[in-house]
């Protein structure tokens, strides 16, 4: 950063000492993991930028923001419509919980046996080292699982406002009405926080940005379907986990730009190793910012991973919200439609997930699926559990993980990645 | 027993071998914490035969039932309405999850990170040695927590027919109107099962012999208030636990004269020990036949438990039904409003259960609370964690566990409730 943003971030209420110390881990992991891929796209070198200026000048510019009478809304689930949040006058980001971060305060407050996720969004709030919850005017939490759920009931000491969404949990009428309903709420909290009335042409400006932002985005996972592939999973992951951050519609252009570079090396037949690698789908939980540990070992040993089944990956960001449905009330609906369509897995049943994971990686064409849950997370686990017999009946082989964002395990998970592409290649 | 039931058993396809070791178990459990107690009511003798003749009497009255026509639904939760089943002419009892039993079956459908309720109900069912649940015509499952919503996705195979019922995660007229819906569609499925329609008089009827019910056990808990307490924790425990498998009115009457009994002695001040006890609260997650252990260890410590704020006490058992509602619809909207009320951790927020803890303390003459979470149960434990230190403030001492049914840790319980007993006499 070539901006002091130390005043910036005291005025944010940070802990200066503990997010220095915070910078100072993430930079050199970032150069380590990401910065020594070899043939990286030109591309990349925005998404670099962005990552270099995460708590610098994006946050500078959320506060800019706020300067001009805008405000800005956190989040950690995609079911949180960023369509409804930039229609309001707002910004919609991703917050800090991918990397751990422990105080005797969130010990009190979180079953010992709570995921990574949750638990490190506690601990960044508690240690006041993430900027983008401290330039929050409004944070909606959702009842997906119940680590959420129930952790939502302390978090409010850490926010300035706390709206939480109620979630339906089977794919029925009633669900789908109460995902609509939750939606017309949100939209009400929106209009308070921000002071204005959301029209319907805000609302479809907003839908328009969206869309494209996912459009540019199933573009990208399309590219990788080319073999080789013309991109690190690393590198897709990334800019994946930077649309949650960035402004949608720079991201968009830079995601585009982007593509129109690995066209061009595919049409080539370029990719962006020498040679054969095994190609593999990341399947299960979310990865957020900095949690690179899997995929980092799992390229290490010398594959490809060419799409992540994940909130990250498609399953947060594919299908688009149909356009031009008219007011608001079928603008709402047209947003239930796509969200209530999203296989996450705390709908039951929710065989959506599994079917989507064999058609992706055909499409995608994938050797192998290595399935990532986190530890006590109950739901993916769950389906991991029964997805991976069903796979491996089906002839697509699978690798099942679960691991924290502690880097202790990442010997014994190289030896496990390495014996499973041994597998592939047998 | 003084029947031999191994033809029944057989019939009901259960593993004799498995079984029968099951039960050589369990008898002794039962006498070595039961029938060693001093001083135990009269009234106690029922309850002692219920249990020995649990896997057998019970179970052929159960057949019996199915022969002239009438069906058998098994459960796992205080939120299935008895009284719906009892109207369509079922019988309604709980299944068995309150033991260890591990298969490599459901090594393979569970996380490790199960409760050991789950885990429970499903190594029993794997091992093929629960009675309750080969007797089922149908199993009602519930989208409670995590754990279980997506467990019951690979329970089919263990059952003859599952039913899975939605659940509201919040206490508004949205969560109020998802559980009147599903309390229609379960009394449609009961009516399918057992092949009549269920009218208004059928189901008044089935509300007054539930309302019966708990008013007993109602009155029980009252009893309990006296000072000294005129029976002990593990019996009141036991009789609450029976509740879920015995003849609704059969033990409505053997509760009342139970009660009768209990009543003198408290008229002649006289209590179930000699001298004065800690009295303690115990709350938190259900305890199902046979998990005695922490009340055991408690009351061999030498304190006594004068009441069960949980799913096997008052948190199912409380609240009547509103009778002479009118037609069908009125009495389901009735028995939305009973069930609706109960202070399940699986709502957020959850505020009414602390509140109910802190009145059932005081009513109860309580020293001090003990919390009971099974591990893994996200719900429980993390409301535990913040009403400890609640409580606390307000001068009720708490001392939370965390224990599932291993006898493993029996040592170190015993050593951590001796040391909360001398707090509270210090």
């Amino acid at each position: 950063m070539s901006t002091d943003y130390h005043p910036m971030w005291q005025e944010l209420g940070l802990d200066l000492d503990a997010h220095d110390a915070l910078l100072g881990v993430l930079g050199p992991l970032y150069e380590k993991t990401f910065l020594t891929q070899p043939n990286r796209p030109q591309g990349m070198d925005y998404f670099n930028f962005v990552m270099s200026e995460v708590h610098g000048l994006r946050v500078k510019e959320l506060l800019d923001h706020k300067e001009k009478g805008g405000f800005v809304t956190g989040t950690f689930c995609t079911f949180v419509p960023e369509e409804l949040v930039l229609a309001a006058g707002g910004i919609c980001v991703g917050l800090c919980a991918g990397a751990e971060w422990s105080t005797p305060e969130v010990d009190a407050l979180l079953p010992r046996t709570t995921c990574a996720l949750i638990k490190g969004a506690f601990g960044f709030a508690s240690a006041r080292v993430c900027p983008y919850l401290a330039a929050s005017d409004l944070v909606v939490g959702e009842n997906t699982c119940d680590g959420k759920k129930k952790a939502w009931e302390s978090f409010h000491r850490f926010v300035k406002e706390l709206h939480v969404m109620d979630m339906p949990q089977v794919k029925n009428s009633t669900g789908h009405a109460l995902l609509r309903e939750q939606y017309g709420i949100l939209l009400k909290k929106l209009e308070d926080v921000g002071g204005r009335k959301v029209t319907p042409e805000a609302l479809e400006g907003a839908i328009s940005t969206v869309n494209a932002k996912r459009r540019a985005l199933a573009r990208l996972t399309v590219l990788r379907q080319a073999n080789p592939a013309p991109i690190s999973g690393l590198d897709a992951l990334l800019v994946q986990q930077v649309s949650f951050y960035d402004d949608p519609v720079r991201f968009t252009a830079s995601v585009e730009a982007l593509c129109d570079e690995l066209e061009e090396r595919v049409r080539q037949g370029k990719g962006v190793h020498e040679g054969r690698r095994p190609r593999l789908l990341m399947s299960g939980c979310p990865m957020a910012v900095p949690n690179w540990k899997l995929p980092h070992i799992v390229e290490q040993a010398g594959a490809i991973i060419v799409g992540e089944e994940s909130c990250i990956g498609t399953r947060g960001l594919r299908n688009e919200v149909r356009q031009g449905s008219g007011g608001l009330d079928a603008q709402l609906e047209a947003l239930t439609e796509r969200y209530f369509a999203i296989d996450c897995a705390i709908f039951s049943p929710n065989p959506e997930r599994q079917e989507h994971v064999v058609d992706m990686s055909a499409t995608q064409q994938a050797d192998g699926v290595i399935h990532f849950s986190l530890p006590f997370c109950t739901p993916y686990q769950s389906e991991a559990l029964r997805m991976e017999p069903a796979l491996e009946a089906g002839g697509l082989p699978v690798l099942r993980i679960d691991t924290d964002y502690s880097p202790e395990d990442a010997g014994q998970l190289s030896t496990r990645v390495e014996a499973f592409l041994e597998r592939l290649e047998a």
